[in-house]
């Protein structure tokens, strides 16, 4: 028999059931990465919507519903936790996304924030990330609430997507794009800046070169995999122990073939990405 | 009555229908516009696929199966013809497009083709496009066909895009990034460029700059309109007459919101846009 929720009258989820990660495309894998290093027992499910990615761009009301349907198709799995892997749609669809489901599920923006309040001495916070993520002030409101005291400063940076999937890490046209894009933030003297975008912390160097050695650098997928270890801790659904061997730890799907994803995966996770499958999302 | 076409004993279409016209985004704006110009009478179905755009780093299998909903789509407003106006399109999904259609319909990849034949004198041609029209050798198959003596190079360049949908059109990043993608085609001495995606029209001077005044740059959008206009007036489906005042003669319809897409195609379509609306496209 299951073990009951008495809160709720409803079974509580298995702990040895996998948790589900999921992203616009490839970026939530530096979020995948955080989980694997800081929980390396649990199974995960990987979704990455590679058909209809960027999200970053889109509006509110599309977001959402691309997001509706990955956690339908999550759900299949009976994963035992949920875990919003993109910025984007943390911040415009996580409370339609709260409201529709029975599971833990968590985003990287509250995550992310906190670790801003902690990092900052002197109350001044920015923010970069996708136009969608800066546009919804999803941060700002987060960081508020915590503390009505600080500052915070948005700065879309939309090329950085791009260019991240063009592999040019380290490039002057990044350093070039990146000064135009960070200058108004170093100017109002910000001493934590939050990687507000999954593929951000794939140009940390080129961002930190420029903003100096003063600034904190935040990349939320740390703390996020922090906080969904200590969410497990307490539900009681961490995983006590590791898969069998040769059974499927990692399991990825992607909405547009799979050949691109695993490349680009393997170069992120270093893991072997054996395969990915591809499924029509839009069916969920 | 309906008139009949002789050879397949099928009602002909209506002269006075309008013209479907689709593409990933906003960059088959540049193609409308040629159709505007070239036949001014005519009535415009647009779509834009903006909630799942860009197709150009995407599958055959994904672009193919988008675009058959687009077709679907557009064939509800009892379209007499459709241009598929975008590059990627044409490249994957053309075949599979014609095949189930009975309506003409045609591209943007042939034209181009044919232009880029006639301009070039010492048989050296040039594509710069998405990765995913360069992957299919699509502009190769087509001039080879025309003419086998002819070389072509293609050359993905990937970045163009997001530079142009940022309003990058004149700026020393475009310049540096066109300068790494069309080396290779100065080094061969091509004496014509063709601008395969249809945002590179956008970016035309400051690839003509790079290029130098000894290359002829093909615009397939200008050479599609003039096809179309062919097409149409060897079928007897011009329209003769312009719309009456206060018709709605240019229709927009996009995946995502409207809004932005509003703002954009204003700024190429010096016609006043009035309005777009959403529908949801994965469900035709």
């Amino acid at each position: 028999m299951k073990e009951m929720d008495q809160n709720q009258n409803r079974p509580l989820p298995d702990k040895n059931a996998p948790i589900g990660v999921f992203d616009s495309g490839v970026g939530g894998l530096t979020v995948m990465r955080e989980i694997i290093r800081q929980i390396p027992n649990e199974k995960i499910i990987y979704f990455g919507d590679t058909a209809r990615v960027p999200y970053g761009n889109k509006s509110q009301e599309t977001v959402t519903r691309f997001s509706e349907q990955i956690v339908r198709f999550l759900k299949t799995f009976q994963v035992k936790t949920i875990v919003v892997a993109c910025n984007t749609v943390s911040a415009y669809a996580m409370e339609a996304l709260e409201q529709g489901i029975d599971i833990p599920i968590i985003g990287v923006v509250k995550p992310g924030a906190r670790a801003a309040i902690s990092a900052t001495r002197n109350g001044r916070i920015g923010v970069i990330a996708t136009e969608a993520t800066i546009s919804s002030q999803i941060y700002t409101k987060y960081i508020k609430e915590l503390n009505p005291n600080v500052s915070i400063c948005g700065k879309a940076c939309p090329l950085f997507v791009p260019l991240v999937e063009e592999g040019l890490w380290e490039d002057p046209v990044t350093d070039e794009i990146a000064r135009r894009y960070l200058t108004e933030l170093i100017d109002i003297d910000i001493d934590t800046l939050i990687l507000g975008c999954t593929h951000y912390p794939l140009i940390r160097s080129t961002v930190g070169k420029i903003m100096g050695d003063s600034v904190t650098l935040v990349n939320p997928a740390y703390e996020t995999a922090r906080e969904l270890r200590e969410l497990l801790t307490k539900q009681n659904l961490l995983c006590e122990t590791p898969p069998a061997l040769g059974s499927n730890r990692y399991q990825f799907y992607v909405s547009d073939k799979a050949d691109k994803f695993v490349q680009f995966a393997n170069s992120i996770i270093k893991y072997g990405i054996l395969s990915a499958k591809t499924i029509h999302i839009e069916t969920y």
